[in-house]
């Protein structure tokens, strides 16, 4: 088990059980998992649909997708940036984030308008409403969301797990 | 920065470089994701994008996406289980599933049977291609994807993420 080799430097977990989702189904026992549980894509994929799950949850009075979420707090950090850098930057597909941008538009999130220097280019901003609803959704997944992340995990952990996401993302 | 403080746990990562995928804009300077970085989900789903997109590189000559693996390691460890075992272990919705076991079966990589039991259940076996099939696709995903990983992140922080990852589907 590779797992076990992680116990120097985990300090605040408990080992997992091996409980899974085939619970569901009464009358037989649980599938096994196999070495598809060593398999890292598969583990990133389980745990990012239940961090999903928990934020939809958390921020389920704003009624905002994580993906949603995203892009409110990178224009209000970016503003009048265009469409795709926008879009670049998340990694997300032009013809979802077009739909994406219609929705949060026509709940009077964010606003499109013509780029003056390139016609073809939409700029975007957060509205007024759009910076208010993104401090409600700010809080609520400080206070609900990531506060549990981080008593589960332990903060150095949470660290660790967040540097290792980003050399990932970043370097592989 | 919440990153920092990870800096006694992580002991064979650099720090990652702050270029963002917005460089493809040529124009203007990489947008700015501030707080966006310390999120989670955030994170988690930025490296599992380029975990399965190096996951497809490798497994290319096979044409199988990682869900598709998934389910023929999990029919190859579980003979005999039905199809709802199968989709609720892996967190697959049902359409999506039906979808999948059809390209697999017109494939010829596994084979559905009517159950004895229960007529409306249909049981999931791996066919002799399927086997031989997964067998190279592991090989593949060991030699090329997983060795990878191993060396960017280095075993012990490897097995850390993994158990974190567990911890997270787990418990969370």
């Amino acid at each position: 088990m590779t797992v076990s080799k992680a116990a120097p430097i985990i300090t605040k977990l408990s080992r997992p059980s091996r409980k899974e989702a085939g619970e569901a189904a009464t009358e037989s026992p649980a599938l096994q998992l196999g070495e598809l549980s060593e398999h890292l894509g598969y583990a990133l994929k389980r745990a990012q649909l239940k961090i999903f799950e928990d934020f939809l949850r958390c921020v389920a009075p704003l009624q905002l997708t994580p993906a949603q979420f995203s892009v409110l707090m990178l224009l209000e950090k970016n503003p009048g940036r265009n469409q795709t850098e926008i879009a670049n930057t998340l990694g997300i597909l032009r013809p979802n984030f077009v739909a994406m941008l219609d929705s949060l538009e026509s709940r009077d999130l964010c606003a499109r308008s013509r780029s003056t220097n390139d016609r073809r280019s939409h700029i975007l901003v957060l509205t007024d409403k759009g910076r208010s609803v993104l401090a409600r959704a700010k809080k609520l997944v400080a206070a609900k969301h990531e506060a549990r992340l981080n008593e589960l995990l332990g903060p150095a952990n949470r660290a660790a797990l967040l540097s290792m996401l980003a050399t990932i993302a970043q370097e592989f």
